[in-house]
């Protein structure tokens, strides 16, 4: 048998210490082949121990937070995206965002692509997209252009938006198995797109899972503002995605995804009957809401 | 219909960009009532929003990102805990444990508590808790005292290890739904307890998933140096969870999750024939593994 004392004065084949440990584990990850898998990893370990050490979790916190995550995990599937939604409301999303958009002047602004995308049906110019959504009729339209300004023929335009109770399809899926409020549109050869739709809503963020949890502790509403979704893309440009969003909301201010920039709030314009611009005779109340966006080339 | 220049001129409601947008989270939090949920939240925010901004990563790698994080998630069930073995491998469980238990001089140093516990069943003192295990047989003994030398009488000793190929019984439950390899003993009147086994194995921690991807991608192996596990528990003092670690295996200066300390590296002292220790006469090869623990008092 050996004493305590022996064991102590064993040499130290390996030894990891509260003081050495990210040394230790940033050493363990120096042979990566990939310079940028080296280069993330050690930044990930560098700024993952430095929150630790900061915080000091106790190990019932630390088994909180593996538990979160794992709750997190087990929250996704093939319509709900519960990593996407934390990144989001942890301001990631949109830092991303901002890092791979620094644009030129004159194009349009990029905002959050959201969870909610599928590849939407085609429409005729002009076609309503609504599909089994109810709600005020909303008359879309807008230009694509380049920076010159001249116009983009054949831009593909994606629309997507919620219903007027702040949900998309996608999330009634088991209620009803079809698309609604969705819809590709291709540019004209001056470069414009319209469409008909129905006025969405603002709307809480999916909040019955974990990152509902942690934004009630953290004493945050789970409100988006009012927006409809766009992604135009067209060759030879970078890829837009960005919504627009209405003027007025209470939730500008404090957008649970942090989404919202100036450029895009746009006045939903209120109208009452009369004649739409595609000259359909129009009963009771309906808006316009035009936009005119610009791409930037590929670098 | 507006035109992008009066947009352009439109007050700001909101506006979030990449110089100010980690300020607007951090200010989202603010209001979070419990003051450690507002300090992890902060802390979350910089360090996560510092590694952002120095990796900079594309649209394409932050998607990568989520999707790692879902297929951990989804790889948990209640047998594979996934999120523990990233935390173990980015050496953050050590770290935990290492902030947890600044512990007196003399007491037992901690090491990761690892994802393969479940209570075990309960032995007599001496008695054989390999099960339907195989190998080389294993004496383990040892005694449980505290800081003063004072044996501590009736602390729950849970012993668990891995068979000679390195599995633990928890991953084989589909071939054979039993435990095996695990045991409670409780420490005797001079704070002495023993057990018979089987020797255990080096082995690589569960590497068929996103977490052994990473590992492969970091150019690490998976591989933990031979060791027992050991939980002690008794009423007034801290609950000690270690390993012995076998002297001479050639991971102990590179365990995948960094859970070696000198003071655990332990000779599993080589027998053949002769009598043990408990007064059984042996034939062949088997082996010796004493240690004497030491708790600490519960602050
Ligand atoms: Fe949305
Ligand atoms: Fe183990």
């Amino acid at each position: 048998m050996t004493s305590e004392e022996e064991s102590a004065a064993a040499p130290a084949a390996g030894s990891f210490d509260e003081h050495n440990l990210t040394q230790t584990v940033l050493q363990s990850v120096a042979g990566a082949k990939d310079p940028r898998v080296k280069q993330i990893s050690e930044a990930l370990i560098r700024h993952l121990h430095a929150f630790i050490r900061e915080i000091e979790p106790t190990e019932a916190e630390w088994g909180a937070a593996i538990e979160f995550l794992t709750k997190t995990g087990h929250m996704c599937t093939d319509t709900r995206q519960e990593f996407i939604l934390l990144s989001d409301v942890l301001g990631v999303s949109m830092l991303v965002d901002a890092i791979n958009h620094r644009l030129p002047g004159r194009a349009t602004e990029t905002t959050v692509f959201g969870p909610f995308y599928v590849e939407p049906p085609s429409f005729e110019d002009g076609a309503d997209m609504r599909g089994y959504l109810e709600g005020v009729p909303l008359y879309l339209s807008g230009t694509v252009r380049n920076e010159a300004g001249e116009p983009i023929v054949g831009a593909k335009v994606d629309i997507w938006h919620s219903n007027d109770e702040g949900y998309y399809d996608l999330q009634k899926l088991e209620e009803r198995s079809e698309l609604a409020g969705r819809g590709r549109f291709l540019s004209q050869s001056d470069g414009s797109f319209r469409a008909w739709t129905v006025r969405p809503a603002a709307y809480p963020i999916p909040n019955d899972g974990p990152v509902g949890k942690m934004l009630d502790a953290q004493g945050r509403h789970p409100f988006r503002p009012e927006h409809v979704h766009y992604m135009i893309t067209a060759p030879g440009y970078r890829r837009l995605v960005t919504h627009l969003f209405a003027q007025g909301d209470k939730y500008l201010t404090s957008d649970v995804v942090f989404g919202v920039k100036s450029s895009l709030i746009r006045n939903y314009e209120p109208r009452e009957g009369g004649t739409a611009p595609d000259g359909k005779a129009m009963d009771g109340k309906w808006l316009e809401l035009h936009h005119d966006f610009v791409l930037a080339h590929v670098a």
